[in-house]
């Protein structure tokens, strides 16, 4: 595919290289096979504080991970995968549960000192949980080409029974179980076609 | 701030270099106020085709964008923006309504043409709903990253009365905002300093 650059732009706005619009973007692909190849806890770490980097309203990064790397861990997220997600979940190097801490705003006095934010969502729990579910995504967004960017492959999923993920893993019931990552190394051969785009036009309008 | 960069991993598993990785995450802000120039339509365009690239449940692509470029369109934004954010954004060169299509879902048997895939959401506007905003979000920030990744900063916020902002540029109904971004090329010297991040063990843990 094309990608189109810009060289006329001043100071700091140049656009990254062709290489890495690829990496991110315009040639990684969502991946249910991987390569038997370990990956190290170093990438997984660094991507996380990569994307933990991106913006969040207040600087909430609610945000919240596990990561299942030993068979017993990813045997206790079995009965809550969808039938068509389980062996290729069970099969994958690492498996990242992505959650939103819904009581985010008692990290706010550390995280935002100048402001009283916490106070606008203690009292209300409703908007203290929408607001960790859109961050919490925005922040699954980042991971994600985080992921691609330290050069590992993801395949997220949203195909699992959200209630039983949060009994297992989270029984304290503050956190809320969002999106499933596999990760790892990709196996390009497995791949399907990549599916269509929408057009800019279908999805943009200039006013 | 150390990038550890891993050189040992195969084939397409090659990390970013420092300076794309800052460009997209360690050294990127967000921006309250922009230098006086021009943001090329061929760069939105840019951005918004390199994010809708990134993964979506079931490819649906559910983002929408209203781009915001004369100072008519961003009058009809003003009476729904919250006071702190009135004046920064009348002052961006462009301004990004976000929004996402809750009947997304009759654009599947194009975009995952395998698959019966809308008559999973056709007959429950809830689910259907829901899904919109998680992918729209995650969409949001595929194009926050994008934009970046095209040289330009980016402003998200979510200051807004979202109800005003649909009856005015969304009357139909079928389009919800979600985020608005002020984009330009950032003013580096009004910038604050760098609020704080969580560690890594305060937002994961690996089993």
């Amino acid at each position: 595919m094309t990608v189109f650059v810009d060289r006329t732009s001043l100071g700091r706005g140049e656009p990254l290289g062709t290489a890495a619009l690829a990496q991110l973007f315009t040639e990684a692909r969502t991946h249910n096979h991987f390569r038997d190849l370990p990956v190290p806890d170093r990438l997984l770490r660094q991507a996380l504080d990569l994307a933990k980097m991106g913006p969040t309203a207040v600087n909430q990064q609610s945000l919240r991970a596990l990561f299942l790397r030993s068979d017993q861990a990813k045997e206790r997220l079995r009965p809550a995968l969808m039938a068509g997600n389980v062996e290729k979940t069970m099969a994958a190097p690492v498996v990242a549960i992505m959650g939103h801490d819904v009581e985010f705003y008692k990290h706010l006095p550390f995280l935002l000192p100048h402001a009283d934010a916490g106070s606008w969502f203690a009292g209300d729990p409703d908007f203290a949980a929408r607001s960790a579910a859109q961050n919490g995504t925005l922040q699954v967004a980042y991971f994600i080409l985080a992921l691609r960017a330290v050069g590992l492959d993801a395949g997220p999923m949203s195909g699992f029974d959200s209630p039983k993920v949060e009994q297992e893993f989270f029984p304290d019931g503050k956190i809320k179980a969002n999106v499933i990552i596999n990760i790892g190394y990709g196996e390009d051969a497995k791949l399907y076609p990549r599916s269509p785009r929408l057009s800019f036009e279908e999805m943009a309008t200039i006013l």
